[in-house]
């Protein structure tokens, strides 16, 4: 037994930071783990429910929709029946919610674990996902380790709803599901035969659902049932079904039901013995691929070879990139949650415990693939890709869309399009592919051009949304989606876009004087200075910049609001994009820290909206702390981190760093009550009552971000094209740290040495026993391991 | 006690009919009551649970959506909590689900009584919406039987929503609901500052919910709560939930919780003492308005005054008609139940416990505005102003709409237009009201037009709409919303649409010469004589008509299909219409005898399609035997009875008629499942294991039409313009039955003798002691009782 960290009182991490341990049933709210892997996706909360869908959540799910974190139902259940007393419990705490003898769940990397002991009989539950083939498994040991023999029968149960999710109309599409036993699966098939997706005369609701649904086992249920009356019964609950009251489930499957899936096992048990059993729950593309499906994964031996399969898959993402540093959280969320949490949660499943989703957000999938760049670059390329191919001729993207309906939005957002070459940018830096510029992408409306081109319709689109003062319009909104009021009749500014704008411009004109661009080079050093000039003519408000104007030219953000008189955005990124001198960047980074940087991390605001403001947008629609208005919200917050550093000041970045970095929540977990081990897209701001308490954990696009201000800017340690730069920001105390990572298919094994306990500054880099004159380290590009020793001073 | 009629082992009729008492809690479904006044609504069933809500129930819902039949949760409760030994139960049986001493659930016209006995404490709930003002009154009668005094605890439990429903995104939209305890009320309000209605610049989800909801006590609480979590428990239940563990209600109110309204009021009960509290749950304008209205019904003489109000109300819909058979059910059904089904859930509620709904359908409500006619012709007129308001120029018609957002749907189906003019003729049959043919009304798209001019705009869309050879174009679908694959290249026909349009010219024709519009009479008199000529031709299959012919030209409704070779509606329509002459209609009808009437009424279709067939449309995609896929869809089942009456064939027209009737259900219970006081929208045909099962009862538009064929077309009596027509079509061995109704203000006590045992044909008719010569009695307008003596023979 490893040491544990971070333990409270219902968990701890593994030494190894790989799994965490939750050691009550009861935590603050239902803490889950996201298992996916890019084709078929599952939540698993630490009660034992959870749901699971394919590819696209919010298109065809398989079993049915959650949304209420206290009715953790509507889960995937084991029911455990003792036959000589008729007694029966589950093997996760839900639905039965029985006091176990002991219980724990471990939430790894890719599966969960539900261990139990009831009554004398052991289980151990484990659910992961398949890499490669759109299925889950629940493999089940399960002991007896009483002195004397017992029969037990299993039951799994769950709702099917395949098709649209949320399954709001269950009382109408339930009537289209159709339910088959398979004696060759052992199990189940569930199809239906309706669908809201268009057919091919477009016409929506008249065409089927064109999955195959199965749910097998690999040994040979003696029943099985398909209806929820039947099982549940009409007056009856998940915690106490009428099936229990029956020797066997009904066997009957068909049409007229409401679809569930239910299979019921029975296990005879000599005092000791042990037996694992494997369930599968997956949607195939065929009745054929079903069957397939269901025979390869429904026995012992390859249910292990896929779980070690999914532990092969994450070693490769987790493993081409390691820090060692002082902070274990820092360590822990670094090498494996951050990374996790972004891939399975947010690129690949897109739905989290709060939010049933499945569609991509453009800006939002497109920042989340930087978790790719340290382990995959191939694929932040595929999403650049792919996002670009959502953009139109004019420059303008689909601000999100669902992949299998193809539909979408285009809104009149400011910045959803200048993610495009913003992350471009991030990628080339990175593997410095200059290449990848020229590939052609299909514009939405038809019509090719190269990856760049696609960037400068972007860059050009913005252009083309300016005020006659030169500052880029509001539009429906920035970044943030809650200035919905400001701008909609395209009058309204917003400096944060201006600086963003600025941002990507100063890496862009390289990137267009490469491609011998030179009008549009011209034109971009030309917009570049008007922005500098205008923002900090218009947007300068003494100690900070304004965040925008609305269409009657009120000023947001500004010291004569009552509320909201300081944003975070406008002032970091005054700082991020070099758009502030340095004496206006040290000033509205005092404002942050004095206004803003609280107990939990940057405030997105001060003081919060106390009431509804048509105007300004639904952000004031918020109760005050709450989420954008004036909470923590976590995707911003962690670029103030990379602000402050920015600065110098290597004790505001750790201290913005460290109080939103989730286990250092540990010990106050009663009020934080999310999961230590992802972020959450939100924390209560000062005003609320529940001020600190973590929201909305999973499916927030903060994980990354968390990932990349840390390996960038506190440990400083970024790709530069061709270079590595090598910028410590650190907190003095720090003996130094270890980071090795893959760059272009090199290796660097950096060690940072801080006997000196400064927070900046590089005395001597030695790269391979060679000492160098910079901090900007070129890279090798030889696939070699390369040694790095740095010293601060 | 009076004589219980229909008894079976969950319930019964009270003698006069006027409710319904169900003495279990586990009824086969839960049977539930649809209680409105036109502006606010709520459903009872009889375990307790329902929902509420108003105007419009998929707008503002006040509490949360229902849509799991199994899961009869997210209700209103009354807990009960003795103090002595800390049990506690429940007023009604859910959610605490305690097996009572007593139990018995009464639904009534307007209101539900839930009595119950569980620990020597008697309590009586009835539960109704004030006639005039939008709230619902509890009203608790708690009596201790016990011999000692009794220290007891009352909570009030229910989730507020507040806006959208269903609330399918609770996670998002709890954040925007603010709770306030108001001392003045001794109750709690609700606000909530979201709404997805667009606000003035016509930008949604960015504006508040304009209402205030409340929920008040004739008692001064002694605590509240307002948040789920502090009530229910993160990881309990309603069965058992964490409140009950506490002395008091933790009186926290604000906007950071998961809504709830929850009082808590001490009662203390000296033996034998009774006591009576009065709960209200209502949605005002403001919050003076919330304050005015809990203040003036939270007491026990304003509650009891409302609820006669209530009974007035009821009475007064219900009492100007009155038929006495000896058919028991049809008598129930017809004077009370479906009047009240049809206002109460159909033309207000417009939701019923299997559909969550609030818009209007073109075609729904104005056929059930026909409920009015012997009522209050006015909310008929009412409802074609309304209807006639949603009509463009061009005669296309939204096919539903909201009336809150304005939201709705013109689709390209080929009926709903012409339900305008097929209501008016029906209103001016009643009313002989030819003034209202030239009231002005607007069009949806601007400009206005008389009643005439719009029935004419629709008549004239139909026209307009012909295949080459004379035929109706299917379009989208027809009546039959699932035929939604053969016509939308508009080329299929739809035969019926030919009968329907008949059907309305031939009493169109003499309304148009009534206006002296010569070209038009002379246009729908060559359109009848060419459908009469076309459908005959191209429709008349041998022994049927067909349905109709898909874009490609292939027959639906044919002898050489395999499968739906017979279709109910162009037969019953054939006759309806008059479009069959006397050799076709017996043929056809036949055929109706023959291959769809059957144990439980007419089937829609036979044989039913056993696979998707997206040629003829999502009717293909139900089940065998389910809803319009070869089950008895109780709309269209209603009409079969008129056909086969107007041929004469009087047993066959009561076999249909008793069929469908659902307290002939009653001995049949647990297959029926449907409550026995209501109709269903359809039952399962044979080819179902649940063959007979009745679903979708309450939100159908069968109850205006089972009422209708009994009063005219079984017993025969309907007003003509300005006559009364007598033509009973009755079963022989009937002895006679009186009807008495109001008609133009006038007041007709019709005796009709049957001792010669005919079941068609009238001997003699005496009004007012004179012999008449017709069975079309002159009406006379003078506002009197007449009495009119009948003698069949």
């Amino acid at each position: 037994m490893g040491k544990k960290l971070f333990q409270n009182k219902y968990g701890y991490f593994t030494e190894d930071g790989r799994e965490y341990v939750i050691t009550s049933p009861k935590t603050p709210k239902p803490w889950a783990n996201a298992i996916s892997n890019g084709d078929y996706s599952t939540i698993i909360s630490q009660t034992g429910g959870g749901f699971s869908w394919r590819t696209s959540a919010t298109e065809n799910r398989i079993t049915r929709t959650f949304q209420d974190t206290i009715k953790d139902d509507w889960g995937k259940y084991i029911y455990i029946r003792d036959e000589a007393t008729k007694d029966y419990w589950s093997a996760t705490w839900k639905p039965v919610c029985k006091e176990s003898d002991f219980y724990e769940v471990r939430h790894g990397i890719g599966y969960s674990v539900i261990k139990s002991r009831d009554n004398n009989i052991a289980t151990t539950m484990k659910i992961f996902v398949v890499p490669d083939n759109p299925l889950e498994i629940w493999e089940l040991e399960i002991e007896n380790t009483d002195t004397k023999e017992r029969q037990l029968n299993l039951f799994t149960y769950f709702e099917w709803a395949l098709g649209d999710a949320p399954d709001i109309n269950r009382e109408f599409h339930k009537l289209f599901i159709d339910t088959k036993y398979n004696v060759k699966m052992n199990g189940l098939t569930a199809e239906k035969c309706m669908w809201s997706m268009e057919n091919s005369r477009g016409q929506a609701g008249n065409t089927n659902w064109p999955y195959v649904a199965f749910h097998s086992c690999s040994e040979t249920p003696i029943a099985y049932d398909t209806d929820k009356e039947n099982f549940i019964g009409m007056y009856s609950s998940e915690e106490h079904p009428k099936a229990m009251d029956n020797s066997k489930l009904t066997c009957k499957t068909g049409r007229y039901g409401d679809a569930i899936g239910a299979l019921q096992v029975t296990v005879n048990l000599e005092p000791g013995e042990k037996k694992k059993i494997v369930f599968t729950l997956g949607c195939a593309d065929s009745m054929e691929h079903a069957d397939y499906l269901a025979n390869r994964y429904n026995n012992i031996d390859e249910s292990e070879n896929a779980f070690n399969e999914v532990n092969k898959m994450w070693d490769k993402y987790l493993n081409t990139e390691n820090i060692n540093t002082p902070d274990n959280g820092m360590n822990i969320m670094t090498n494996i949650w951050l990374k996790y949490q972004a891939l399975s949660c947010r690129i690949w499943g897109r739905t989290g415990y709060y939010q049933v989703n499945g569609g991509y957000g453009f800006r939002d999938q497109l920042q989340d693939s930087l978790i790719y760049l340290e382990n995959n670059p191939e694929g932040t390329k595929d999403r650049l890709r792919i996002h670009a191919s959502q953009q139109k001729n004019d420059g303008s993207v689909t601000h999100w869309w669902r992949p299998i309906s193809k539909k979408g939005q285009v809104s009149r957002c400011s910045d959803d399009f200048l993610w495009l070459p913003c992350i471009t940018i991030a990628y080339l830096k990175e593997t410095n592919d200059f290449d990848f510029m020229d590939e052609e992408i299909t514009y939405l409306d038809g019509g090719e051009g190269s990856i760049y081109e696609h960037c400068k319709k972007s860059i050009n689109r913005s252009f083309a949304m300016f005020s006659p003062r030169g500052i880029p319009l509001m539009g429906a909104h920035d970044w943030n989606d809650g200035l919905s009021g400001i701008g909609i009749d395209m009058k309204g500014e917003s400096f944060w876009v201006g600086e963003f704008l600025y941002y990507i411009l100063s890496d862009f004109i390289s990137i267009a004087q490469e491609k011998e661009d030179k009008n549009f080079v011209e034109k971009c050093k030309d917009i570049c200075e008007l922005l500098r000039t205008n923002i900090n003519k218009y947007g300068w408000d003494g100690k900070w910049y304004l965040q925008a104007t609305q269409d009657n030219g009120e000023k947001v953000g500004a010291k004569y609001n009552e509320q909201g008189f300081i944003y975070l955005n406008p002032q970091i990124w005054a700082v991020i994009s070099g758009i502030a001198d340095n004496d206006r960047a040290k000033k509205c980074m005092d404002s942050v820290s004095k206004y803003l940087l609280k107990d939990y991390g940057a405030l997105l605001l001060f003081p919060e909206y106390s009431t509804p403001d048509e105007k300004i947008g639904y952000i004031t629609r918020y109760a005050p702390g709450l989420r954008e208005n004036g909470g923590v919200y976590t995707h911003a917050a962690t670029w103030a981190v990379r602000a402050y550093a920015m600065l110098g000041d290597a004790d505001k970045a750790y201290e913005a760093y460290r109080k939103i970095c989730p286990p250092n929540r540990s010990n106050d977990i009663d009020t934080y009550m999310g999961e230590p081990y992802v972020t959450p897209g939100n924390s209560d701001g000062p005003t609320s009552p529940y001020y600190g308490r973590g929201s909305w954990t999973w499916f927030t696009g903060s994980a990354q971000w968390l990932h990349r201000v840390a390996v960038q800017w506190i440990l400083g340690i970024r790709p530069n094209y061709n270079e590595l730069i090598i910028d410590p920001c650190i907190p003095k105390e720090w003996n130094g740290f270890t980071y090795t990572r893959k760059l272009q298919d090199d290796i660097y094994m950096i060690e940072v040495d801080n006997s000196a306990h400064v927070s900046k500054g590089v005395k001597e880099i030695i790269v391979d026993g060679v000492k160098v004159e910079s901090n900007k380290i070129a890279t090798f590009g030889d696939k070699k391991e390369h040694v790095v020793k740095v010293i601060m001073g």
